[in-house]
């Protein structure tokens, strides 16, 4: 089995630059990569980065790219790190992709942080993704839910059925 | 939806003893506990410790034990966390109860080392409880099982299709 | 022995907020006091919060709180986290006080990283503190300085002896 | 200024092996190096092991390894990462050593584990060797103590003055 992780930004992804002041913020290498050191997987993966976007700032361009990205690739098992505030948009649009088995997944906390969801979240995602029909798919709060049957409550930030 | 968390013990919930010299190393509170805290989970659940055991050590007595558990239980989506030795037995011994799905999920290193695999794994353990049908399962190493196609590579503890 | 902690906000308190959008960033509890769980200390402390920004935020009004606050406090052994940007500006305005160890420290990366220098700066911090005479020290990169002696690289953030 | 770091072993360098069954643990390469890389050290260092051993298992042969390596180091500021529980034994043997400044240091925890003292206490005694005048220093619990002065409290584990 073949798995492949395709990384378009997102708050998994953030990193607290060293020498810089304020608040700033940037989008680093895969968490994904980080992460996969640890489990020893039973697959055989590629990690593809499209773009490294908050996804608040992802446009129907960006958009394009991640879908042009998920057809291109050989693999037919697909996760895809992103930001949560539009996943879902994203995913909408992966949907007219046939053929294959997408898994969009992310992070509320970002995967450097001792607290952080990501780990978890990927496990999920990667469950899925192997063991799912044709399909795209989000997981996320321990759920996996088909693109169109899920909703975010804006005010907790959770993702629920629909 | 609900799911039940069963501790048996292993390596997932093992701590380092402060105050105790040696080598010495002791099964703790479940795990589990810690890593639902960081991932605001859209499902109810329920955390029941039957054992405290390493896997090398639990005995048909205590296996037993589990079995009446997880049969007991009035959730139908259980999640076993067990250490890895003898998780295939268990899984085994399980595959007696009917009508529920049951996954079995552990660590290769203790939930509380900074490079450790049970978060990763309890997320592909959830996901897969909750989309699979009934049935018996191991999660490991990213991928999902049935109890009866899975082996351990004894050499590099990897769990892989038999 | 008694060490007061004095919270003034800075990279070592930031945290990622859940469910907010962007690159938002939020200064939180004090970190030291996650910190000194971790290493049961033999000597009595408090934390006390004067102010949560960070450092380059911070006017002239703040340190004057700062100030006060140093001078207010019954302890004569002081830790104050600081954000790196004005740390030694507010050192300078600190040694206007008199007959008290004062220690200023704070982090490249938050506390809630995994790859934080939080904990050992604290830590340099927490020994500088109980073995120095009277002054007003920096404690930074595995240094410390008397606050006359040390200037701030721009271009690596690194403190170095002036 | 430069620091040497002298491995002996001892709860900070131990690890969980993976795919070994049972309690095993090992004692791995130098915390030290990790920790280093986190802090953007300001002084020059080497990392030497002499030893890999939790402190109950060290013989008066290793100690006198121990002696003579530190003897033998050009650096005159050395940290020493040992086992807690005979800690005060390789501190009293070193005090034969003269014109050095010597800070022994470990952990309660494996550096590795989440909630570990280790970076903390290496903080502590790399602040002391810069600082300190010459002689034999432990650095544990926040504080630091001549090596002459401290004694274990044998219940909790904690050191504290004589």
């Amino acid at each position: 089995m073949k798995i492949a992780f395709v990384q378009t930004g997102g708050t998994i992804d953030k990193d607290y630059p060293k020498a810089t002041g304020g608040y700033a913020f940037e989008i680093e290498e895969p968490a994904v990569k980080r992460i996969l050191e640890k489990i020893d997987p039973n697959f055989d993966f590629e990690v593809i980065s499209v773009l490294r976007k908050d996804s608040l700032e992802i446009t129907e361009v960006d958009r394009k790219k991640i879908y042009d990205a998920c057809e291109r690739i050989a693999a037919d098992r697909i996760v895809v790190t992103h930001g949560t505030d539009t996943m879902i948009e994203t995913a909408e649009k992966l949907s007219g992709i046939k053929g294959k088995v997408i898994v969009l997944t992310g992070a509320m906390k970002p995967e450097r942080f001792v607290d952080s969801d990501a780990a978890f979240n990927l496990g999920t995602a990667v469950g899925a993704v192997s063991v799912l029909r044709k399909g795209v798919y989000l997981a996320m709060n321990g759920r996996i839910y088909p693109w169109n049957k899920v909703k975010r409550n804006s005010k907790t930030g959770q993702f629920v059925e629909k």
